[in-house]
């Protein structure tokens, strides 16, 4: 996701910027676990103890707020996820990297409630407006980064080139997602692990003899 | 799912069960739309038009509401999906059969808002309670058929001996869910047409030579 994370200078920060901000970081977490659609000014004005009021200063609307919410969580995504991949050479060190960042973060819990945008895409995909299309755009970048990553390992000649890169991003993250559900509903720990060896035998199943071996997880 | 669907005898059958099923028909709906935690009893009453206190007659509070909803949208599952490909030889027959009715099902909005279960998984995966249990427990079910109908396959010499059943019936669906979010949240209209060829290619990757061939679609 293109999003910029702001650099960490607090100090140098108004107070206000970063109130806000610690306050989107709870409304991340709470939405990732609750629902977005739960997440109004007074559900979170109980959760920080904060008045109702002082939270309309910073958002003026629920739909402010999760829209404000969203843009948190892809920050946080940029920063767990793709911005230590994009660090990996191009190939199959940045595609597995992607995997491995998208695993590690549900397995960290990075976020409370599991993969934030998962929830929150299978909660409004049948909805309309201005929340679902801001969901809905996060989800076709991370898709199309996926894909991104998989042409470059065609590129790099790690992986063979008759592969589809859409059809196969799409696939990778499929099993994650799966993955993802089966841990949080239906409390398979295991089903992170099964996940990233399967992710991984689907990549080495159409990897090139140049394609460097997988590292092991810091 | 082992979900017992009423004989179609409607004449023979009290009033206030006919009427109970209609309504939950359409709580069904609703809650594949807007999800099953938006479920109140004031939301249905205003769908049906029908006074509160005509649907406090039938469901005493919003938890019986959303729990007879899930078993409701149990039945139509099974009915639509699950009974057909029941009906199929065992082996890879009945697999696929399982796989084309889950796909077919998202395809004829057979639920308004795509996969009930798939979108109350994730809307209540985070939560605790009796409501997340049935959800979880129509799931495992759901999971078990399948991976049942991968070891049918194995036993009728279909697919290879090899395959572990639990594992590719989790693939499977992973594949299947995948789809259900592209076409719902991205607009993906060629999602199920893909899953299809993708599901199809993952079992006969792991076919024998004495597997026979897919069914054209009716």
């Amino acid at each position: 996701m293109a999003v910029s994370v702001p650099a960490k200078s607090e100090g140098r920060r108004p107070k206000g910027a970063r109130t806000r901000e610690s306050v989107l970081r709870v409304a991340v977490d709470l939405a990732s676990v609750e629902g977005l659609e739960g997440l109004t000014i007074g559900r979170l004005a109980d959760e920080l103890k904060m008045s109702k009021s002082g939270l309309f200063a910073h958002f003026g609307s629920k739909e402010d707020l999760q829209l404000a919410t969203i843009e948190m969580a892809r920050q946080v995504f940029t920063e767990h996820i793709v911005r230590p991949a994009l660090a990996q050479p191009e190939g199959f060190p940045r595609l597995w990297g992607l995997c491995e960042g998208w695993l590690g973060h549900v397995e960290a819990h990075i976020f409370k409630g599991g993969c934030f945008f998962t929830a929150a895409s299978l909660e409004f995909d049948s909805r309309s407006g201005s929340v679902r299309d801001a969901i809905a755009d996060a989800m076709k970048k991370w898709l199309s980064l996926l894909a991104r990553a998989v042409e470059g390992a065609k590129k790099a000649k790690h992986i063979k080139s008759s592969v589809d890169a859409e059809q196969f991003a799409f696939e990778i993250y499929s099993l994650a997602m799966g993955a993802n559900w089966a841990l949080h509903l239906l409390d398979d720990k295991t089903a992170l692990q099964k996940a990233r060896v399967n992710i991984l035998q689907r990549i080495l199943a159409v990897a090139t003899r140049s394609c460097p071996p997988a590292k092991k997880r810091r």
